[in-house]
């Protein structure tokens, strides 16, 4: 969110390209291999490389030694070449001698291991040792390569994920508490202490979410949620501003897991001058470009424009039980929809697959078979394809009328072990919602519960078990002035203290809706549907009262809640009390779409087709295997073949068509 | 047992009534809160609640700190609305500061893994200082309401279940073992330690059951489930002693979990007033009313007389993986099936629903959904009934002429990790038996195999691996005596040392049924069966020879065992090598009962309908979703709807009819 | 490999015989029972039996005390009754003051618990205290009975397993490193540290394999596995060179598990004068007959002649979740297998099974049911049949045309976590591909990839990830020479330091092979299968691009894979690069095998009757439950029924013949 800011922006980077390239480790070669790389970078069209994510004890190989030069030698290479450097802080990984000299620095589980050196990211947020040594080698970093002409970005540590139930987090854990609450007592009204005899008397007696007895209190465990978030902020805020000190020029990032449980990533992007992620979905996932498109979705949204696909996978990852290639075709179609869905940069972990360590068999931009493997030929193609297309995509906007409501406070919250449901779990109701939308071929963003909303012609809250008073507020006016809202079950059930709301629901909500009363939940089993006036529901579904107000039902059929309402319509507001199955939640909003007026991308298209417009340009995306033609009114130049077409375009398996009118 | 030692008796609480209510937390709640809460209790006809089970950190917020107060004013609002008070000690759930204060005061795992405060019960059966703490505390609550009229009960502690393996209690099990054995030739000799180099040279070498490189020693593990249990036990005694010294006059419970593995319940009942548990069947159990019975029948033989069912829940429980709400009707079926099988009180977890904590999905008498949702309006219902039929039911027998054995030692011994077959699991067993009598419509008490047993007709062991030689002669002896027993495999293996009796089964026992040599256990594997003459046996089987005595036999026809004995009768003695499938058991123990002239409680009855008599007045429960018509001859008064009912009974999906002639 | 050695050997302590006995551990058992024990060992025709393998805490009960009577005692009777003894050290199971008074013996796991003495193997073997308190003990048996006439062999500890990860198997674990490598930038090198910022600056920053937070690095954990076998080795030839000091005349043993992932049974071979093994098949495993076979083939080649079955089971054992007894004649069945397949010892855990401890469910040669069961009976049956064999199987050889390659360090260093299909496990694949050979009727020997190859006409390498050159040069040199090589996939993948090799795959095998180039590995799902010409494949398949020189190739058919090579034949050499489903790999095996001129051992055997040569003799084994007759021409006459047969042998159900031309 540079704009707002008068900060750097990712266009500072690009300046009008499209970023091509992924990181890369030299650190793991010959100095030869460094010349090759070069020469193969350029044949692809690479044109920036991240370097020194975990370079740490290659930079400091002993406490407070520094060994830049072979750093030198390689930002000179990169810049001789052509190719822009983003310059990572190794903090993600310290050197084995932090562990060693300083335990302090280790992360405890909540079991009370100890999570030691020999792989990496371990390291506990709340250690003071380890953010003075991160400091340091950053302060050394920045000070050194600020002013380097291959810089253009700074990618602060990777993957920020490590949670610490350790003493240092604990007394880290009881500053942040006593921040937030000022007093015990506000803490124990908060947390509800008074059950279950867990009043505390003094801020020294309250712990990490340590493993109990028996349940923990789950206000404990979403407050550490929370303060684990923020911890690992405070680590990249840390690192920016030190960066930023320096450069003040240049944007800086921290890349994201695609919904990932651990980081509120709304409150991270606020940080960030440049939003990124990462992104692997399983080649034989049937749905893996839904998932594609939802987290294209979410980061777009959360850098409000152009963001940076910092990761993915040439052919495959290593980290499932079965790790499957990239057929023929598919890195270039799901690169090329990450650009429709928003991206001005498709990088790659890594450039050159490793030979050692854990990660060797998780692939690169030059595979194990070098230049001739097939891997690296398709990585040469979609460098000269995202080149033809830089100039009308990059920095462009990819819009949306429809927005998709998502909370990590929510999905914290919802998350506790003594919930009615273990099966239900806030993100695969988001994807499954968000995945509807996606079948409909209606364009989605995704926003928080507290936005302004008001741009939105439909707003979509799959589930929000816990929602604030702000927040329902902003819901309620949002349909006072027009807007249409469609709510799934759990929704608003509890207060930003995970405190179940009179009445298990909102009262508020229950009015906007025409509920009376919400007798009781009724979870559903693996397996078990719930018939409903002319769909079926699966998962949940609910004992509802209606008070007489609503303007729609869709009742049950049978079984125990026969009569009684599972979907109801007051005015623009719907409450879906079940999950209906896929193509029934699919029709359901796309009817609801239509009535506000919001239309596919484009009409008839077939269902493996996806279709995006990004700025002027329209993207047609076969994920089939099967060749497929797509009707497209009017005529556009294809820019990735020069051709023109008329009124419809021929695709192949995996074909992508980027149009211009 | 009180009539035996002169104790006070439930009947000193009831007062002839049945009571009604629930455990309170008010707590949680504004003080404005408890003022609705007494007029939606006696709108419910609730009599008595339980206060003070999670109030530690309330009561003593800081070590050694007393706020009575609160407690004051909701004994006084109590005795002011008619609500008599069960008060607990709070010591299940010690605050906060306790652990802060005293790490030592914290359960440890077998694999070295402490448990923190946070949740519930961390406290260490052993710790002197729990203890110290848990005694003061309990002293000062018996004085400071010892006298006040409200009260009628003591609830020491809350479902006692929590192992520990620490150093407090490595020297506390030494202790126990050194009280047992008296020398350690004698602990070397029970345990079997000059197998696998065990052979302890001092005592301060034994060590509580800690997790080792391989397998455990069986008997070590053996006896510290018996050293918890009884470790437990202490902890309940010392408190019980200390409410006994300010309330002579007042019964004293401690409520169990149903068939819990960890105590030996037997045990504990000799120690209790008021024998109390707490049932929660899934209701979407189709066998949830049948492990009801199962649980009721043992309550009621462990108190010998009636009980209390001290906690269930009005709608959903919270630790399943799928929390299931109850049905309309099913609240009151089940309930009434608790009076009906002897409980003179049914209880809830809890009053009022929390909207903190970890339990806040756990229903309440009062849920969410608050005074206008079904559930409080079923709990009306059902206070009005209790107090209709308990006039007639209060304080009266529910006997049985049938007795089930379960013995929570062969339990313990038989659940060893080096065991044949992993599927065979004493508590499944059981409970197969006794559904297969509870199908067949024959009421069952439970007994300990040294009971006296010669008050029943039919005595049926389901599997006593552990038997110990007392045991087997009072087995002997009642059939000598003219009773009838059957047993199911894997009975009488074990001495009480849980040392293998030469021939793998005692050779008094081989003789009472006719076997000569057991030649090798051949358990079954999951979807296998072993065809018998006339049935299909699951789960286990065994190459048997007979010795030519037996009167009867079955033999398993096909296969390994092909011709061999699977059922052998000798005399007035069965034994039932494998596992009927279930119809097959019922019929077969339908036929041995019948020999004895033991009956069903009404003839004909249909599958979904269960009668039980109490004292004069019968029962029957149609545990289906269908209306149902039940043949009952003569004439009868139905206390619940005060009509008069003729030859037959015509019951709703759920519904009851208790019945006076 | 005594002969190489000058060493004394096998044939020393069976003089013409085949041993048959097994543990005996008669500190379990009065001193009657002693005398029971000898008459029912005679009756049986046991031999040899086993003292002392947890005697520890019986020979030692406090430290530095010695009781020997009750041995001497033993090992008199033994001499007495004609049965010659193997003596154990004791050292697997210390005594419980061992870890009492010394908690630095006890090892810890990866996550950081302590193994607790109270069962067995709870020794770290880095611990100095512990390998004192060893080579104590050792020494004063070997003292004490070296010149006892009953001794006839040694039985050193008692299937090393245990792994450690504490702080004195840290330091032992760098001394290793150190001593490998020289110095940390070998180390470093060696284990591609600068991946991850792993660069060790000091020796005292390596760790054992202890768990990160997230992946380790493979080449630590390869070193780790490497470093384990290697000091469990060292444990064992220190008790070794102690006893052997003592009796230079007696052989020496240590019983393996068979194919146990722990230890490098090719290296420890080596030290071994007496190759053992522990084999315990499922009785209900259909594939028990073959992987006893795998594991005599194994043992036999690691013997390089004949060997010794240390244990198995005359019934059930008691470590798997169901545990079944073994049907009449399959003890005897695969008794006999194992003598077929050179076994000079036929030996059992244990003599009489307990009745007490953690294994008294293991079955024992007199099992609980005493001399007249079933078990007894046939252990009796099979001790004359082995005394009538002996005299023209004893320490005759039984050789085999096609050898199977494996080796522990490519099993290790392909397990690891990052690996691209957690389904792909070595032993599997080897165990499959010894399958088809054995379904074959192909004799097989085993061979490490660095032994001398010439012997053999066939040599199968079912996958060996890993590869040293000098391997590689020995297959290759192997196949220059006239052999026939069939390779499985993922071979030749990595170098000693688990480096992948340029390509994917060595250059010099894909030469061999006629591959240009590996483009992808495409792992297969659970229940995927690949279609190929001819047969299907499974598990694997891969993306190859042949460059022109093979001979014969197989292709894939449809799929990402249409048309590639799924076999590739080039001269002498075969690459199979998916899992043929179990019949095409046999009849590709058969076919390759034929075309090297090696025959079945028998024309036409039914697929249930296995046959083997052991020096003239024709073992002939029916697995199945129905009898058989099978061709073998000419007159040979049975061994064991003594009568004489021509061109054809009648076999009942699990029968055997034994014949002599």
């Amino acid at each position: 969110m540079p704009e707002e800011k008068g900060r750097p922006a990712l266009s500072d980077a690009t300046r009008g390209r499209l970023l091509f390239g992924g990181d890369y480790n030299p650190e793991q070669w010959p100095e030869e291999t460094w010349h090759e790389d070069v020469r193969l970078m350029k044949a692809a069209g690479v044109n920036s490389v991240t370097l020194g994510v975990f370079s740490w004890s290659k930079l400091e190989p002993e406490p407070g030694a520094r060994e830049f030069g072979w750093l030198d030698t390689l930002m000179d290479l990169m810049h001789e070449g052509g190719i822009g450097v983003v310059l990572a802080t190794p903090t993600s990984s310290p050197p084995p001698w932090m562990g060693r000299l300083h335990p302090d620095t280790l992360p405890v589980t909540e079991d009370g291991r100890t999570e030691w050196w020999g792989g990496r990211q371990h390291f506990s947020h709340s250690s003071a040792t380890y953010r003075r040594y991160a400091a340091a080698i950053t302060e050394d970093l920045a000070a050194r390569y600020g002013g380097h002409p291959a810089l253009t970005m700074w990618h602060i540590n990777n993957e920020y994920c490590t949670f610490d139930h350790g003493d240092e987090a604990a007394a880290a854990f009881r500053r942040w508490l006593r921040e937030k609450y000022g007093t015990l007592d506000a803490l124990n009204e908060a947390w509800g202490t008074a059950f279950w005899s867990q009043g505390y008397d003094t801020w020294d007696g309250v712990l990490p979410a340590r493993q109990p007895h028996y349940m923990r209190n789950p206000a404990q465990v979403l407050d550490f949620r929370r303060f684990t978030s923020d911890m690992l902020l405070e680590c990249y805020v840390a690192e920016r501003d030190i960066v930023r000190r320096h450069t003040p020029h240049l944007p800086v990032t921290s890349n994201f897991m695609p919904l990932w449980f651990g980081q509120d990533a709304w409150r991270w992007a606020e940080e960030e001058d440049v939003v990124s992620v990462d992104l692997y979905p399983d080649p034989r996932d049937p749905l893996g470009a839904q998932h594609g498109a939802l987290v294209q979705d979410m980061t777009r949204s959360q850098a409000r424009g152009p963001w940076v696909l910092m990761e993915q996978a040439a052919g495959p990852v290593n980290w499932r039980g079965v790790n499957h290639p990239k057929p023929r075709g598919l890195n270039r179609l799901w690169s090329l929809q990450a650009v429709a869905r928003g991206a001005d940069a498709v990088c790659y972990f890594q450039w050159r697959q490793s030979r050692q360590g854990a990660e060797k068999f998780h692939s690169g931009m030059v595979s194990h078979a070098g230049e001739e493997g097939r891997t690296y030929q398709e990585v040469k193609r979609l460098g000269a394809d995202l080149a033809r297309i830089a100039p009308e995509v990059s920095g462009r906007h990819s819009g949306a009328d429809v927005a998709v409501l998502h909370d990590w406070h929510a999905w914290w919250a919802g998350a506790q072990d003594g919930r009615l449901s273990q099966r239900v779990d806030h993100a695969d109701v988001l994807k499954t919602w968000h995945r509807a939308l996606w079948q409909a071929h209606l364009t989605t963003d995704f926003a928080h519960p507290e936005h302004d909303l008001s741009a939105y012609r439909l707003v979509v809250v799959p589930q929000l078990y816990l929602l604030t008073d702000a927040a329902i507020e902003n819901l309620l006016a949002y349909v006072r002035q027009g807007g249409t809202l469609v709510c799934g079950f759990l929704t608003g059930v509890a207060d930003e203290d995970d405190r179940v709301r009179p009445g298990g629901m909102d009262a508020r909500l229950r009015e906007l809706f025409g509920i009376r009363t919400l007798h009781e939940w009724w979870p559903l089993d693996a397996g078990e549907s719930v018939a409903c006036e002319g769909f079926g529901g699966t998962l949940w579904s609910e004992e509802l009262e209606a008070d007489g107000t609503a303007d729609e039902t869709l009742p049950y059929k049978g079984g125990e809640l026969d009569g009684l309402p599972a979907v109801l319509r007051k005015d623009r507001a719907w409450y879906v009390s079940t999950l209906p199955e896929p193509d029934a939640l699919r029709d359901l909003l796309a009817r609801i779409a239509a009535g506000t007026g919001v239309r596919p991308v484009l009409d008839g298209l077939p269902e493996q087709v996806e279709a995006v417009r990004r700025g002027e340009v329209l993207f047609v995306l076969n994920h089939g295997r099967e060749p497929v033609t797509v009707e497209v009114p009017g005529t556009h130049r294809d820019l990735l073949t020069g051709t023109s077409v008329t009124d419809r375009v021929s695709l192949g398996r995996y074909d992508v068509a980027v149009l211009r009118p």
